[in-house]
């Protein structure tokens, strides 16, 4: 098991160039942000498909890190999102996640993202991950 | 429809700080290349899964501006992606898309990447498009 | 909206043959329930994979029934669906469906799968359906 | 490896009420059949999801089989289906199986689904399967 602080600066180290932080780890679950400038900012003006991927795949990896500890090699196999409303443009994107099930190889979670704010999720996503076997 | 100089320049001006570029549009179907440099690495030297994410879903739009034109507020309500095997680091990505269902109202397709000169693919994924209605 | 017994008696009629009864309709949810018997076993004395996909179509179909009313033409375009633990092979399975999205054209559910008596799920699926337009 | 054969006879031994027939194996590939009689059908008068998924999933079972030899103990952890087209009524349902991955502890693959006779598809998935550990 980790910390939300020792999660936030294994990732502030391994992605230094990441706009996502870790707010939250608690039991099988994260809250993990997206900082929302212009970069994020697609036709319509909401923020875009890619942006709440990395939200989702990152909180993910982090709820993982803080249910067996600070794995780095752990990769994603698996991910499917639904993209439920227009994000709001000027508002952080907050990931909900909680893991379904930790199995020795695999582990499963899933997401709820939002914008700051909004209780109705702008997102939903499913992810699989595969870890290296521990000792 | 919408040709391949057509779209590159809708994309370039909607998404300027894109590092994806649109290299064939063909019938429904289109490919697509991201410029991989050392900000798009991860944790074991290889390519990020947002970045596979990122391109499949730019493949995808770009295969539906060649059929059906530029229509700029058509949206991905799905994606689901699969991570096959570990990118090389130093190759671009090369997204191969083609279209599967050309709906009145969704539009579905199928991506797989490739890092560029190898062609095993080293992720799959499907997408779902809402397209708004049209005259 | 349509209450339990309308859509009870709608689905019997409809899927005569169907092994699935829909227990509870709430808000935006279901829950429904596949009777488990020897035809549903496969290798190894677990519950089968269609099955439980069987079960989360129709789950989420009778929560769409319950929120829009009886609507027969309501389609699946898209079901994903991770299989988490191994279901016990005597019990029935019950799915636990939730909409996170009501648009007008497409909703989207979630659901969990058990086996009864069991409150770690067997599967968790999201899906996604086309509802013709209304007036 | 398996043959056709030798995929059919441990199929019909382990699903005996199964409706589904495997007509061809090839490298990390095979085409399987549902046949449709009118327990399939659904309002609309159409097949029923479930006979989609059910095909798709013993498709890429039996591929994963032709690939790996007679593996009783494979198991699906993820399938992510798409709806494309309104499957013909009193035609059978033709699954073409492809594996696009084939590791030592997961195997995906993907299937388009066809009414018999028509070559546009009515689904399109993408399965995976964990491999017991193989001496």
């Amino acid at each position: 098991m980790a910390t939300q602080q020792e999660i936030a600066i294994f990732l502030a180290k391994e992605f230094p160039a990441s706009p996502c932080t870790v707010d939250e780890i608690g039991p099988q679950s994260a809250v993990v942000r997206h900082k929302v400038d212009i970069s994020a900012l697609r036709p319509g003006g909401t923020v875009s498909g890619p942006v709440l991927m990395t939200t989702a795949d990152l909180g993910l990896y982090a709820a993982i890190l803080g249910e067996i500890g600070i794995v780095p090699l752990a990769v994603t196999t698996n991910l499917n999102i639904n993209f439920l409303r227009k994000p709001a443009a000027g508002k952080d994107i907050i990931g909900v996640c909680k893991l379904i099930k930790t199995g020795r190889l695999l582990i499963i979670g899933e997401v709820s993202l939002y914008s700051e704010g909004d209780d109705r999720p702008v997102a939903h996503a499913v992810g699989t991950y595969a870890i290296p076997p521990r000792d």
